[in-house]
């Protein structure tokens, strides 16, 4: 027996047929012997409708009255689930945020959970009952409801398994799991059986968006662990967990990457100290995440500077640099958004030395042209031109052994 | 300066534009100096839907589920709301009944308003806030959310301008007052300026349903001024009113029908104590309202019972009295669904004779059956043939000199 959180996101509970094969699930996993609770997001296209009616009265409409009117999506859904399951003979009852409650602070539209009573949930599993938890929403110390962010019912259910104790926190939603990499490039990508939270982190952070990042990170600090599987097949999915947890540590667990970067050089910017943050304090100060940076080496008191930012913010980026023309004092911008970056992840990447060189050589065999290199702890990622994604994706992954 | 609450139904605020409107009619009030509060109902067709979500899913779903499920459709409205009129520079915020709270008893379905906390209220109307309030919802004993039932949020309006002590509850509708009858079959149909809460609940009850019959006896209970007043264009209303605040008080007030009800003749029962009971106990165990009770005179030791019933539950009806055959001991039944009640209505005929005379010699005139009458202090009401409905609906409004 164990005691299990069930989160299904929205194409998992998107009509009513799919909301009573959920029930099925859920009722299922209880017949087994589990203690169950269910967080639900909203039944797909509902987030999307509530947030278009708010936009269209206001752009810069009310966050806190946002949050009432979005939050409503995942309260159907739990109600509706509730009712599939009694049907089905099953003891459930609907959560909303305010009732358990989950404490959050008061960032409307982007709240953080502080905390989740979740002794009368237990009580009630102990006794039976299934809870079937709204997610994305909580309560704000105002008594208002709040919302956690788009895509928020992830870090809801990851929460709610921390605070009732649960052995797993099975994520359901439309893949079946974490792959080696992109299937749709790479016919032979294997989907992996266990992953490391700080693996997962680094391939949510270059694209591969199966996960919220933030509940991620509150699984990797809460120590739960997470199990990525599909609402329509009965595949068994993927652990996220513990590196401690996983005997045969691969060295490389995936290849990721991402069309959504662009790259921006400024040309010529003088050799003195204090330069970088001229150029990047006033991107900083505009909202736009800076990623990858290489400085070349310098000659006759002048040198480059290489970085890459998302694509959306590429032209705010060029505007911003214009602006500081005269402070930071370059010959000139260029920018080219016709790139990929590419990165090779896996923790036991600390242990191993030459992974980025089997990388290099890899490509340079390809004849594929590294424009720039970042490395992390356990990731190596290089930015490439775009019309070579799939061939680099491919090569690498037989690089690695990855190929199944 | 006054303390308005107005409130807003389906059909007012079904789109965005509608919801744009009425915030314009709000802040129109507020501007002209008024405290203002809000109770908004559901987008039109918004209701439908969720309640046939939880029927599809199960026919006799639990109702707090239900509860929870249909609650949402005026929590989006009233957060919609508070950001139009945010946008006009209007100082709103959404209330749900939790938040005020808006305490229930535990009837989940259609609960009934035990209290409502207005000092918060009344203190954020104070400083200039409007209060948007969720129509048809509360809180229940158990912490979870409780409806009201259909049409709700027209109690909700009136419990709260007796909580927040308003000067009147404005009831903005698709129709622009209450009329002396219905206009569409009589053309001279005046719009009355005022009617006293009597007349309104009889009127409600004879099928004019312009307000929910509930929300009049609150309304009369609490002494909450009503007014009735069309959210599309800017004619005042009808003021439903106490008896003591009109002066001139005509004698009918208006003439109304329905089509709604069938009659059912119990032929040749023993005319003996207890028969009455052994006719109507089994019907209202059965959940079947009785209206009009007509018992002929005794012959031979038998008598007729004759009594209409809303005609959807005529059928019902009529197994009920068929299984009861041998302890009622009657011949036969017949029924008839082609038939219509007529009835007139005036706080004034208490004190003037000759009201149900005028009724019984007007319609003798035009040569109308009448086959069943049943009086109250103030109405009398009769069941003709159904074909007759218009003629003796404009017969009797000339009559009783309402014609404009």
């Amino acid at each position: 027996m164990a005691r299990i959180v069930m989160k299904f996101g929205g194409t998992s509970v998107a009509d009513l047929d799919r909301i009573r094969n959920v029930a099925t699930r859920v009722a299922r996993e209880a017949a087994a012997g589990n203690e169950v609770a269910v967080v639900v997001s909203a039944m797909a296209g509902t987030t999307n409708q509530l947030v278009s009616w708010c936009s269209s009265l206001s752009p810069m409409f009310d966050a806190r009255e946002y949050d009432a009117v979005v939050a409503t999506g995942e309260q159907v859904t739990a109600g509706l689930l509730a009712i599939a399951l009694q049907t089905l003979g099953v003891d459930a009852r609907s959560w909303m945020g305010w009732q358990i409650p989950i404490a959050t602070d008061g960032q409307h539209g982007k709240a953080r959970i502080n905390g989740i009573a979740g002794e009368a949930l237990i009580d009630r599993m102990q006794s039976g009952q299934i809870p079937i938890v709204a997610g994305f929403q909580g309560l704000g110390p105002d008594n208002r409801v709040t919302t956690l962010g788009r895509g928020g019912s992830d870090t809801s259910a990851v929460a709610l398994a921390a605070a009732i104790k649960a052995d797993r926190c099975d994520i359901y939603t439309d893949v079946d799991g974490i792959y080696t990499t992109d299937p749709r490039i790479v016919a032979k990508a294997r989907k992996l059986a266990k992953i490391t939270y700080e693996e997962m982190l680094e391939l949510a952070s270059v694209g591969a968006k199966v996960l919220q990042t933030r509940s991620v990170e509150l699984a990797m600090k809460e120590r739960v662990r997470v199990q990525v599987l599909s609402s329509f097949t009965d595949a068994p999915g993927t652990l996220v967990v513990d590196e401690d947890e996983i005997v045969e540590q691969e060295i490389v667990a995936g290849i990721a990457y991402s069309r959504d970067e662009a790259k921006v050089t400024v040309r010529r910017v003088p050799d003195k100290p204090g330069i970088a943050a001229a150029i990047f304090v006033p991107l900083a100060e505009a909202g736009i995440n800076v990623d990858m940076i290489v400085q070349n080496v310098a000659e006759d008191g002048t040198t480059d500077m290489t970085f890459t930012v998302g694509k959306t913010d590429l032209i705010h980026a060029q505007t911003c640099l214009e602006a500081a023309r005269a402070k930071i004092g370059y010959a000139e911008i260029s920018a080219d958004s016709d790139v990929a970056k590419l990165s090779v992840v896996g923790v036991g990447m600390r242990s191993h030395a030459g992974v980025a060189g089997t990388m290099f050589k890899t490509l340079a065999d390809r004849g594929i042209n590294i424009q720039v290199i970042s490395t992390s702890e356990i990731k190596v990622s290089v930015l490439i031109g775009a019309e070579y994604t799939e061939l680099a994706v491919r090569a690498l992954h037989t690089a690695y052994g990855l190929d199944a």
